[in-house]
């Protein structure tokens, strides 16, 4: 066990002792809505500002996932976030407030599982008992900085995808939550199953030439597929090890290439289509006018601590592969010529 | 041994196998010079930018610690880098080049001991054998993002500091160099020891409610008494365990209120005195027209990397505490009336 090539197997297998997932109002309006914790009716969660309503969504989740695990704020040994915005704005305001020891991540979209393969490090290698991580963004902030003010009313193109307003967090630990039961929609109670981390892999940076920011599932694709396949090598297993495989949020056209430049890698077409997809497509419903689908840190954080950690809770899935995935997209670099470097963080969950 | 609150205590204490550091055109006329490994001439490093120029800094300085530890790219199992500008544009574009499985840190100027700490734990735990580390700023690219362009010429209040355009990394390793004899000044040859990284604090977010972008000093010190008291407490040493103990970039007017407040938490005043010390008062010369000092990610990063490694490399330091010193601060921030949270994480070196 140990360490492969880009893959750390974690002996210990940190336990997902609590997850807690926040959707904006239109991702609440989505396919999604029954996996969230909370939805918000008004995007600006009360605030005077998106940044500050984006803040207090992560603080909310990093919060109600301690909470939940049964974990004081003295005991967090540890607090990993991030978010889209410059100097981490959202995190560096939500750990002002929580007084844990804090480290901030910067991996783009791809802060999740970053967050979440340092913070099982941590768990596994008995640094810390219990470790809280989480991620957000939100639509109004992420025009703002990354592309036109949202008063500007800019046409999107069709390749543009929407930054999803959302925050996800989860708290590892060193020890099982031990519940028992959960009620579902029928009435009926059913078992619940601990969700472990059992191996990450840390990607490279990889960029494809990609210079238009309406393009971000194209520029992060190619950093996507180089994880997946040196996961696959690293642990010497094929897709149909997994239920589901799943990336953070290249969108529509993204998911298009994954599929393309997977099957052009020799992999086999029907695990291909029955076992991968991308959060980026599930969150939003085609009619909710958001072109190639959802993206930010938010879309992947949201879904994998509400949607997937749930489904693994539950025992409706066994072994899950997540990936966020992160366009390293300045607003300088583009006027100086350069394109749009992609990085990808591959975790494998496992439900027992 | 493990984790004691803040602090984890490094059982394998990993070796800083080999570091790099590089200073620009007006730090390598400083005090500093003869520590740095490279100094530029012109602080383009023959770029276009300024933003190019300090990914070069950063890359050569990983680079070059890599090569120094005798490790190959791919022999690196890790690489945790960051730096002040949006986005992490410096380490993004040098990661790009590296094909490093690369985690992106955010700390602000404490980005140093942020990646030390965690890439030691990678180390420490056997998640990899070699890691490397590093931060850097630039003093145009940090000025244009910050305050005014240079361009501008605006002038600088006298509490204003003048950010640090300088490099550092450094090589983590599971085995120590065995390199064994340097050539020093006077034409002898004396010893080399191992440097090893022993201990490290993770600070937590504390905001003392500064909201001038020229205060930085007075915005980091309480973040950096709270992390050194933490420490302290932890390990149950006092002030005399270190034979130094340094703070990133408080700079003149922060050390002197970083002394006023340990003294008034009753620690000795002549073990402040003679103990205590911050780099952003060490790399340049009064007469360098800095006001009051070096900031930057880079201030301490080159100043660990140079200074404080050679000289324990030399044995002329045994116990060195290290902690670089962040303010995050945003430029959207003060608009909606935020002040400036600090940050501080602290690393105990060994020389044996």
């Amino acid at each position: 066990m140990g360490r492969k090539r880009q893959t750390i197997f974690f002996e210990n297998k940190p336990y997902i002792s609590s997850a807690y997932s926040i959707g904006g109002k239109k991702e609440g309006d989505g396919p999604l809505r029954k996996w969230f914790d909370m939805c918000l009716n008004d995007d600006t969660f009360g605030e005077k500002t998106w940044e500050k309503a984006e803040s207090k969504m992560l603080k909310t989740a990093m919060t109600e996932a301690l909470r939940r695990g049964g974990r004081s704020v003295e005991e967090a040994g540890a607090m990993l976030s991030g978010d889209l915005l410059n100097q981490l704005m959202s995190s560096s305001f939500m750990a002002r407030d929580m007084h844990i020891p804090f480290l901030g991540m910067y991996g783009a979209c791809s802060t999740m599982t970053e967050s979440l393969i340092l913070g099982s490090v941590l768990v596994d290698g008995r640094y810390s008992d219990d470790v809280v991580i989480g991620a957000s963004s939100h639509y109004c902030t992420a025009e703002r900085q990354f592309r036109m003010p949202l008063e500007h009313g800019n046409q999107r193109p069709p390749s543009a995808q929407w930054t999803a307003t959302a925050a996800g967090a989860m708290l590892l630990s060193s020890c099982g939550r031990g519940e028992a039961a959960e009620a579902i929609d029928d009435g009926s109670y059913i078992e619940l199953r601990d969700v472990r981390v059992e191996a990450g892999t840390i990607g490279k940076v990889i960029d494809a030439g990609v210079k238009d920011a309406n393009q971000m599932g194209s520029a992060m694709t190619p950093a996507a597929v180089d994880t997946l396949l040196n996961h696959m090598e690293d642990t010497g297993r094929d897709l149909d090890h997994y239920d589901l495989i799943l990336t953070g949020d290249l969108g529509f056209i993204g998911k298009d290439i994954m599929r393309d430049l997977l099957e052009g890698a020799g992999l086999n077409k029907a695990d291909i289509e029955t076992r991968y997809d991308d959060c980026g497509t599930m969150i939003y419903e085609s009619q909710q006018d958001v072109h190639s689908g959802g993206s930010g840190c938010g879309c992947s954080a949201s879904t994998f601590a509400g949607y997937v950690y749930k489904k693994m809770r539950r025992g409706e899935l066994d072994r899950v592969l997540i990936m966020s995935t992160g366009a390293l997209l300045s607003t300088i670099s583009p006027f100086q010529g350069e394109s749009i470097p992609g990085i990808a963080h591959a975790v494998s969950l496992v439900s027992e």
